[in-house]
């Protein structure tokens, strides 16, 4: 089986056989990075531009260093929100950014479909980074090759996903994608933060933390986001905190080999208490540095898919 | 004929023959960019510093794409006005630069003479990237080879330049490059934005748009840049719009063939009605496309003529 | 000998044979600085990451241009302090760093101590650009660097060390580096900016310019940082630069073949006179040149003991 998508937009558009295969490929791409020489030829004399309109160190990087083991030449294109208000349109900015030659456009921006408008009219490939509240499928990706590699499986696991569902593009792809590989999808938060799409992705909805970890094998907990709410949607972060940040106690009705995740960087106390990110069954520098690899693939698949059309 | 100079700072200084050879050897560097691995080994090794004392995310990651496919190592060093004024002067900076091993400085700089400061007291190769209102070479060649590319030649061509010329260092470049090869040079904006130089140029001015437009080849439209402006020069955008923004209407009396221009990015509905900025008569993204092959004869034509010496 | 230690952080933990080796490796990376491709494959496929927590776009790009020359992929990565503030704490962020591949971090970081707690806690190659106003080791490894390459010892020379010695790193870590090598080192500033680390160190205080400089080999001028003093600590920077700034007259009493040198940038007119900086006696260029061969030294030394441990 070949991928064809020259774009990789979000979880939702793709099949169970393509996910794999973005899998199975980051799994060579992780044997790149144990080397002592962690470069291939793959994207020598690519242009990869980063067109990111928020800022995200992590994301970038993360993205950066994928493309730089792959030998592309890399544009970091970053925009603050002053000059994208005064300045030329989002579709302007990417026309150029291709007609310099960029063959690969990694964008971030706060508007949900924007990367699916770039793909529409550019013929570069398009990566999306995180669309607002809207897909974020590397992360989805990186998350889903995490628990393939700890528990050997995805099919028939139970994942819970934990905080605010609504605002969070890694929900929406991470449910996307666990719900095709054949997981059982769990959604936690208050009841203003659990948005419409899940009952369509098949997906079961809680209120109470300790209800849906119930048996779980994976616990992803996501992080709150205060910058993302345009108006409050739980009295204080404290009360938040309370009833739906992960303790020891909490985690007490789940599996015993229990895995939790968090996309980071942590709000310790918040989400996570510190001796759970800090324990040995979380595994989420594993998600960082899966990553990588994961990026790698993306990379790897969508430019030898725009090759051969 | 061998490049003599190993700086390359404005158009008014080179020759004839001299700016052909650039445009010559852009095309070479073109087929460059049409390749799968866009890349050649020209600058390996070398240090290229792109010092930057205006931001233009645009005109940087053009220098930047086009180092990056000569194999060069790249540095970028852009200061904010504030670090100017209280740090230290611009010679100490680039003389710093140099002592750390940059072969090639590429600088912009809101003083109009900076550059020429730099190749007096440095022995690294400068590049400008624009100096004040003064010059932007690597703008006006592309702007030639884009002419040439589509016109096939640039002799006897009329060329009209449209706005804010006495700010515009697009215009001057341009004004000094087309007169050298044999155009017939028409400047057009509000009287109290013609500066002296046209005359000395042999450019012939108007303040009337339609009037300029008559029988065009090419109409460069210039873009206005309200931060440029140390006082009010025209009573208000609309006002300014509606006597030199290009329309539909404005653009009949011109050649039936004519190409229209602008170094973007462009402010819609200001200088270029939409429907022209995509018109397939605009040639814009080509002008972007161009710069890269442009940027990477201008680097190779200067470090060989800086080995030579 | 080989190079034990895989995080550099300071001077005062190496030994005098350990400065050395890393002295005479530089002289080899001088050599690659002087050939037309300044560039070895030592660090291929191997990824860098400059993490900063002060802006300092010199010793950033001095790094950088290190890494690159070694062929390393280089990962900026600069935090506002604001972001910190609100952000994921100093050892998140570098674990993650870590997770995505980073073998060696480089760090600059306002609290003493950072690089320590890192070099504890990760197993990347911990580089340490700058400590508040504890080490800044790579600046004083090019001091020694310049010295040895002037003067051809640093044994038995007198080295006077001028300003706020209090709150620089860069005295102090000169001063251990001097002195383990053998130098006769005087410090001379205001009584309340002289710290107490300097008679463990065996290094001579002065509080009177001439009387320090008399008979000096070698006179390190210190840079002034307003931003780094919490109070005042002397009345008005025309006082101090009238008691502490160097001038023609001040150093009359030196050895006539005296060497003045700063770290840069330079405050002209308050550390240093117009004159004597641009004086050929001033090596100042010299040091920011040699700064790229000892920081590609840096690197090559730690990274092949991290490899061999």
């Amino acid at each position: 089986m070949s991928f064809k998508h020259k774009h990789i937009l979000g979880l939702e558009e793709l099949t169970a056989q393509e996910i794999t295969l973005i899998l199975d490929t980051a799994e060579s791409m992780k044997e790149v990075s144990e080397r002592d020489v962690k470069k291939v030829p793959a994207l020598r004399g690519v242009t990869v531009c980063n067109l990111f309109y928020e800022p995200s160190t992590r994301t970038r990087s993360s993205f950066e260093i994928a493309e730089k083991r792959l030998s592309a030449d890399v544009l970091n294109f970053t925009l603050s929100h002053s000059s994208v208000t005064k300045g030329e349109t989002l579709l302007d900015t990417a026309r150029n950014l291709e007609a310099m030659g960029a063959s690969v456009i990694v964008i971030r921006h706060p508007l949900s479909g924007a990367p699916w408008l770039l793909a529409k009219e550019l013929n570069s490939s398009i990566i999306n980074a995180g669309d607002g509240s809207h897909e974020h499928p590397s992360q989805a990706l990186l998350d889903l090759f995490t628990i393939r590699e700890i528990k050997g499986k995805i099919k028939g696991l139970k994942v819970v996903i934990v905080g605010d569902i609504l605002h969070s593009r890694v929900a929406r792809s991470n449910v996307w994608g666990l719900i095709k590989l054949g997981a059982e999808v769990r959604v936690v938060g208050p009841p203003t933060l659990i948005p419409r799409y899940i009952q369509k992705a098949k997906a079961k909805t809680y209120y109470n933390l300790e209800e849906a970890i119930e048996g779980a094998d994976v616990v992803i907990m996501l992080r709150i986001q205060m910058e993302r709410q345009e108006s409050v949607y739980f009295p204080s972060l404290r009360e938040y905190s309370r009833f739906y940040g992960l303790t020891r106690e909490k985690l007490k009705g789940a599996d015993k080999d229990v895995t939790v995740m968090h996309p980071g960087p942590i709000n310790r106390g918040i989400e996570l208490s510190s001796d759970i990110a800090d324990d040995a069954s979380s595994v989420i520098l594993d998600q960082v540095s899966n990553g990588i690899a994961v990026r790698m693939a993306m990379f790897y698949l969508a430019v030898s898919a725009g090759r051969n059309q």
